[in-house]
């Protein structure tokens, strides 16, 4: 058999502010013999999400910096080419922090193998039936733990996850208010995805608009953004009111230390909770999330889009569409074909 | 019986920055004829606490502003001395919102009568055994759900609420570690209430004496004060923390909006949960703390200290000890004789 090449992005600089390309090195080498007890992955999707950016910084994270010289972490969709591992025989389809390559040679350590079901398409499981899906059912149902008739509002409302996390929060008997930046996505908002209201941050008073679409207040906030909206909503927070901390992506290129909110003693004053989470944490649930939101998905009560991008050699340009929000969907690069 | 003179301290206008004198006005009027179902109670003791700076602000807190021309709310302990109210027969001891004044007449809304057990002193009816005793232990074990072994950051450790959490704390088995504003509050912690460690924040770099002090991380911090301490042990929170927002003295003199803490995103790596507590929410589960508290302070496990000012001509500038940090022990303005 001819060697195989793998052609892998890694890290050469610590991005200063927004990913620049030049942090990353498009190298390549031969995939090497397999050793007893490893696997080799052919990767076919990779995901792209915010949390890459963290880490790429050098500080402390939930998980290690990605060393200089590395290749990028990233979790990704693949198919086992070659086996010496009797757990992921040659033909299985896995999941896991594959990184920006084409191969991926690994014991199987934070792999997971996984059935596909013919009647959904294989995005979808870096999508709504996998780390996005699982995000947005836990973070709201676990800690936001909306009930019927309260007022839930998401930023970062046309994303993957918050997109999801609206659609929950319908199913589940609130008014949803959705947060996201452009007339395109609240319309897709309010008009294809049930919201109550939709608010672009970006030619409207969060605060304003939040106070007029929230007459109730609210009850529970999925935080995906940070900044200026995380502090209108706390100026309107009722009495324990539930802060889900899913994400900050307004701060994650800064070049500085960001402030906390503003409003931060609205918390006190209001007897809030805010509580942060990492879907890492819920690995051993994912059976529950598929249920239900298979189930929904089935009935038509929840609909997401992905946007494929062609081609692991345009991922680090691509990358940046999540931080300036010109992604439609979940973001995936395609690696290679089915 | 000849007219009783009622002396008050009314708010003529609101504090800008710390509370000046002048923001209050010592007014005079005679006690009126109490109509039916209503009651006279003499104020015996006045309790100063950092939360009476917040209720002299225009914007919404968790109680209504008091208004221009108001008598200044504060919790107090006074005796009925005339009663129009079956409920409240004259010699009732009663606790609640009575101000900043000689005589309250009120038809018991708000106020609740106690039984003084003879063995303990009046004044910690205001400290252990009352609001102060609530907050420590439902904020702490509530709240911060502290396990043995843990470490436990408590700020404001010198307060009245503070040593009686740090107390708490030893007696769950934590590691205890309290940050004071002086070096006599930090021997106190340490050689009379058995903290394991105590630090000065105005000697010491707190985030380098917390990551000696704290050499496991953090588990739970009691938030007391704010600012730059709650920065630091932000930054040394493990995973899963327990943050009991209680107080933030540090901004409530502020001129102009405090900026919330610079690591906010650490709650979110960590998957910490921050948590506003008010002990009003708790009322209803006073016997549970009394019953615990008693027992701890016949023990000796539980050591407090009172610091009464006589006279309620001295309350304005007596306040003012709870932010320079110069009273020893929880505040009380004796209004009258026991």
């Amino acid at each position: 058999m001819a060697t195989k090449v793998n052609r892998q992005w890694r890290l050469v600089s610590r991005p200063v502010g927004s990913i620049a390309e030049s942090n990353f090195e498009w190298t390549q080498e031969p995939v090497p013999t397999l050793g007893e007890g490893q696997i080799l992955v052919r990767n076919i999707y990779l995901s792209l999400d915010p949390t890459n950016r963290g880490w790429l910084n050098e500080g402390e994270n939930y998980l290690p910096p990605v060393a200089i010289g590395e290749v990028i972490r990233g979790f990704g969709i693949g198919v086992v080419e070659q086996s010496r591992n009797v757990n992921f025989p040659e033909g299985t389809l896995v999941q896991g922090l594959l990184g920006w390559q084409d191969y991926a040679v690994t014991d199987g350590t934070n792999l997971s193998e996984f059935l596909k079901d013919p009647s959904i398409p294989l995005t979808a499981y870096l999508g709504l039936f996998g780390l996005i899906g699982m995000t947005a059912y836990f973070g709201l149902l676990d800690i936001g733990k909306p009930k019927v008739g309260e007022t839930l509002v998401v930023s970062g409302a046309a994303g993957a996850v918050g997109s999801l996390v609206g659609q929950i929060g319908k199913i589940k008997g609130c008014r949803v208010v959705g947060i996201a930046g452009s007339e395109e996505k609240c319309r897709w908002l309010k008009d294809e995805l049930g919201f109550d209201a939709a608010i672009n941050y970006k030619t409207e008073s969060v605060l304003e608009s939040l106070q007029q679409h929230c007459p109730d207040g609210i009850d529970v906030y999925f935080e995906n953004v940070g900044g200026e909206i995380l502090d209108a909503v706390l100026k309107l927070i009722n009495l324990r009111a539930r802060i889900v901390l899913c994400g900050l992506i307004s701060q994650y290129n800064a070049t500085q230390l960001v402030p906390g909110p503003y409003n931060f003693v609205n918390i006190l004053i209001k007897r809030a909770k805010v509580e942060g989470f990492i879907v890492l944490d819920y690995f051993n649930r994912a059976q529950e999330v598929l249920a239900d939101l298979g189930e929904w998905y089935a009935q038509g009560k929840i609909k997401y889009r992905v946007d494929v991008i062609d081609g692991l050699e345009n991922a680090p340009r691509t990358i940046n569409k999540l931080f300036n929000g010109t992604n439609q969907g979940k973001l995936i690069i395609k690696v290679s074909e089915e």
